[in-house]
């Protein structure tokens, strides 16, 4: 067998990681991916035998540390809490706008599409949020520290929903919005533990 | 043409949102439409000639004052700020607790499905989830006038994205968790108002 083009396993990837942020589980099909990606269908089986659950796997795992590196740069960068809130919900109405409103979180798309079949990538996504998490609560020193598990999760629930928003409305002002919320809700935390 | 059995309009548009509260916009094709429904082929030819498009809109249009129903219930009780907020997650909890955590907000998931060339499902979506906040904005006499419509778009964005976190962690959790931060926050805005 000939060997693929150098970067083709990349190209695909990035292709399939596209196509979920886009439509999640069910928009990255492997016609599509072959489609978008203008990969030869060879490389496709040549690098993901297993098909596409081994193509979403791998994408996931692409996406994750990104997205972690995001929030790590946003919240861990010494600067005041409010513009560290608002530097991780600006980041990421950057990244929609550059893809003129039509890509979110990976991680949001597939969840919604999730059916009893796919436990294992149920629990991957479940793990991948959680470890975005982790991230954040390590960037809120500031908090209470019995609130900062649960803050960061609530950083994650608003992020996603605010992404939700952000596609319909096609504008960052959900973000913008999102990140005044959040940072009023950290407000009252640091109130109410003075 | 013999007639629809009766019922039949209806079951084909309960099921298509099913559908789409399990999977977006990709799920509801109209072959699953047909084999989830048991409705003969024919019917929804009758009933829906414009074929897809209308059946989703018209899924939507019987979804939406449901969640509208849901968010009033929940928030124009009288009760007081705390309970009327826990109230509306824990009604959110219960209904997809009911699917096994398997159907979540119909609005959410078409969203993150959404392409360039669904823009007058974007647009009614968009309409949706401003409908929705207007209807929670005026449970929430409480809070400073000046925050009460930026408020009601957080709940919004909150439900939204605690129904993913959910999803994927199969429990209540995320959204007992939404409903105290959600708290918080009213709680700091009126703080900082008093």
């Amino acid at each position: 067998m000939p060997r693929p083009a150098s970067g083709a396993r990349e190209r695909i990837l990035e292709t399939t990681l596209v196509l979920l942020r886009e439509g999640g589980l069910s928009a990255a099909g492997l016609n599509e991916v072959i489609a978008r990606s203008a990969a030869p269908k060879g490389s496709l089986y040549h690098y993901f035998p297993a098909g596409k659950s081994q193509l979403v796997a791998e994408a996931l795992a692409l996406y994750e540390p990104r997205i972690a590196a995001l929030i790590e740069q946003s919240l861990h960068s010494g600067h005041p809490l409010s513009r560290r809130i608002n530097a991780l919900f600006m980041q990421t109405a950057k990244r929609m706008h550059a893809a003129q409103w039509r890509q979110s979180c990976a991680v949001g798309a597939v969840a919604l599409d999730l059916t009893s079949g796919d436990e294992a990538l149920r629990a991957r996504c479940e793990a991948i949020l959680r470890h975005w998490a982790n991230v954040a609560e390590a960037g809120l020193p500031e908090l209470p520290s019995a609130h900062a598990a649960p803050a960061a999760r609530h950083l994650v629930a608003l992020l996603e929903g605010a992404q939700i928003q952000a596609r319909l409305r096609q504008s960052a002002e959900p973000l913008t919005e999102a990140a005044a919320a959040f940072r009023a809700y950290a407000h009252g935390l640091l109130l109410a533990e003075a």
